[in-house]
């Protein structure tokens, strides 16, 4: 159905790109194989990578492609978790490494303008010099502007101002007939037509390649505090964070994760963790005025001792609040070679304790490590399907059980009212659940909506479902 | 190229919905042949209004609707500014006003679950009862919960929290073909396949007939302050606006109008804001916890003395909170009279000065009084276009002027890098410019979206672009 690139194609891509900006040779192509997910073996070649500088590059290799029938993918940062980076039908993969610029801090309409190769990194470091701020923070800093947008991401810091969705404003992308749209721009209300930009965010690059955007910034609060709060048991942790929040305090973050696991982070990067009685912790982040922060901050010790929390940790220097951020988002590194997959069902958040006592249930009966922890100011709960016992021996028929348990949790977080995919996408490895979620009729539209943006299924082809 | 309907499909629409529950005098059909768009001569009449109980009820008249190439529009309050629920090709009228029901509101997820027929009004009040708050308040506290999310309704207090889009969770929309689709949840985060909550909320019923909505709300504010802050002229009050949006207080609402305007609409409703120097004002509410609230407003003061306001008056008192957003709120009935159309343009907030600069300019060459005022902490602004002089002369060729001014006042709008509709989308009456908005092919983007939905344009037809 795709056809393969001819010398005369991969000539016309150099002509675009230029020679230098075109990778052919196997060991070069690698890197581009595979995204962050836990298995090794889901990965694919593309026939090349083209590494582009511009938008009006993207255009015409897109162009190209879809006259052709060459499926392109783009890429970023490759540091998604469910393969939806990685060219599953071979074809071309558009790096977006050397679009990296940050085309405008825009301090008085509080907007930044954005390649898509710019990582979250150097985002936060030159918002940072402007004393401004962009609160989401989806863990690996690594991963580019592009990738973040094409997934929603939303990782921790996402209670009291929600994901990527909610900051973007504006998108350049391009679409599979090579045409370029900009949606949106340096506005903050618009009903002016369909919304692209939110149509566009969360579509993993099926629907047009994003080059560009516009996201909103805000300024730097004056003082962040990082609470950990012990408490003895995951019950108890999250009976605790209902009362959170409805209380007057809206925190950044909100994150539970066991001791077990904050000990195998801390061994893997060096850093640590305040010291701790307790097995579960809650790790708050509170973000405003001076006088302000540190009165939500009693407030928050007063509502976790009042639910049972062992004690209350504050940390108030920026190098230790960075500390526990960086323990906490090098979780995933960490357990990553026991881990088959990651899951990121997210539920309503009165689900959660009942999803994680079915996870701990399974684990019982299948005698199976799986490690749960996440962003519990929201319902998004991240399992690791391990290849270990609870109590550390590598398990041979692995993938025997993987499946079962796979689906089974993702069915449970289903029959709570919740979804497959609260932050990673569906990508890849999970478009085989997508009909657990919706119904024929409503993936049926989904699919509309791809036909009518790539009918050819060029863009990102196998992702989120099957070309046809 | 559609078709009429005839005594036997009415038959079968009252045996679905009830003979009850099926207009068919024109006298009856008067007050859904209209929005609340100014001028009298835009309406047309349905042949017949159902008024529907359930989701059931909307999905076989739609399906019976589009076998038979029947037109349907779904009304909900009837409180548009640019003609969206009038049935520009006649048929039927799908009125909500039945389907009123509070379903749940759920303290627990801090979710609220209403039809869409549910007024903004009785929403306000069911969240008072458990002192939950839901910040949105688009002006008109009769539209309902339909309309509010169809047009992504925005209003004065979208400056903190943002418009309408950000808190739909979940919805239920009844498609073309009659099959009812429940997209999104009582989830917070959700990156599982394109967002057809986000894609529905803003698509003036065109893509789906929204019967039913979950919405995020949050714990009831401490405190509430209203400060008005009067300046002596535009330019003043509109320089302040962003040295309050970099200051580390993030205020719910900040608006700006004139003291012609307010004293207009305080005798239109015999209410009374904060007698005042000065000529124009700044509104703006904060929101908090006590502390911190008094606290902001005394930033908030320091910081509008800095930039030329000549006094700062703070209302405290709850009535007198109300009666400043009451007078707020009705200054579009105020100024109906004289009004041909209100606008909408939503500009980056550093442009707002020269939009309003370039309307006042349009205002003395024409002669003609533009009123303008609006919300200037995101930049959407109204401006009414009137039949009067700046000196309240009746105006006898306003039919030939107006077509020139709005033309004139949308494409300052959009050189600026604004966008046509900030918050009562584009409707009947403004598709006519949406090819100044966007070229040729993003409008093609959308008409396949539009396409893939309704392939018959039999929803709300006529509406942001005309039916093929």
């Amino acid at each position: 159905m795709y056809k393969k690139l001819t010398e005369i194609i991969v000539s016309e891509i150099e002509g675009i790109a230029g020679k230098e900006n075109v990778l052919r040779e196997k060991e070069k192509l690698i890197d581009y194989s595979h995204d962050e997910f836990a298995l090794p073996e889901v990965f694919n070649f593309p026939e090349i990578v083209v590494k582009v500088i511009n938008t009006q590059q993207v255009a015409e290799i897109v162009k190209l492609a879809t006259c052709e029938k060459i499926p392109v993918v783009a890429r970023g940062g490759g540091t998604g978790l469910c393969g939806g980076c990685i060219p599953a039908y071979g074809g071309i993969v558009i790096s977006t490494e050397k679009m990296n610029k940050i085309c405008k801090i825009d301090q008085n309409n509080l907007m930044a303008h954005l390649e898509a190769g710019v990582t979250l990194k150097e985002f936060y470091q030159a918002l940072k010099t402007k004393t401004l701020f962009f609160p989401p923070h989806p863990g690996e800093e690594s991963a580019t502007i592009g990738g973040l947008v094409s997934t929603n991401a939303g990782g921790a810091r996402a209670v009291k101002y929600g994901t990527i969705r909610n900051f973007v404003r504006g998108l350049t992308a391009v679409c599979s007939d090579g045409k370029i749209i900009q949606a949106g721009g340096k506005i903050i209300k618009d009903s002016t037509g369909y919304n692209l930009v939110q149509l566009f965010t969360g579509s993993e690059g099926t629907l047009g390649i994003i080059t560009e955007a516009i996201l909103s910034i805000m300024p730097e609060p004056e003082a962040y505090l990082t609470l950990i709060v012990p408490f003895n048991n995951t019950k108890d942790t999250l009976n605790c964070v209902p009362s959170i929040l409805k209380s007057s305090v809206r925190p950044l973050a909100i994150e539970f994760i066991s001791k077990q696991i904050i000990s195998i982070a801390e061994d893997y990067c060096g850093k640590h963790w305040p010291s701790m009685p307790g097995e579960v912790f809650l790790m708050v982040i509170l973000e405003g005025k001076n006088s302000e922060v540190e009165r939500d901050c009693e407030t928050m010790a007063q509502i976790c001792m009042e639910n049972k929390a062992v004690d209350v940790f504050v940390a108030q220097a920026e190098e230790k609040q960075q500390d526990i951020l960086h323990v906490r988002s090098i979780v995933y590194q960490a357990l990553k070679s026991s881990t088959i997959e990651i899951l990121d069902v997210t539920v309503p958040t009165t689900e959660m304790a009942y999803h994680i006592d079915f996870v701990e249930q399974l684990s019982k009966t299948y005698n199976l490590w799986l490690p749960t922890y996440g962003h519990t100011g929201d319902g998004n709960l991240h399992t690791h399907i391990t290849k270990k016992t609870p109590d550390g021996k590598e398990i041979k028929n692995w993938k025997e059980i993987y499946p079962k348990i796979r689906q089974s949790i993702i069915a449970d977080g289903i029959k709570r009212g919740g979804k497959i995919s609260g932050e990673h996408g569906i990508g890849l490895v999970k478009k085989q659940y997508l009909d657990m979620c919706f119904d024929a009729d409503y993936i049926e539209m989904l699919k509309k909506i791809k036909r009518a943006f790539d009918p050819f299924f060029i863009l990102n082809p196998g992702k989120i479902f099957d070309p046809e």
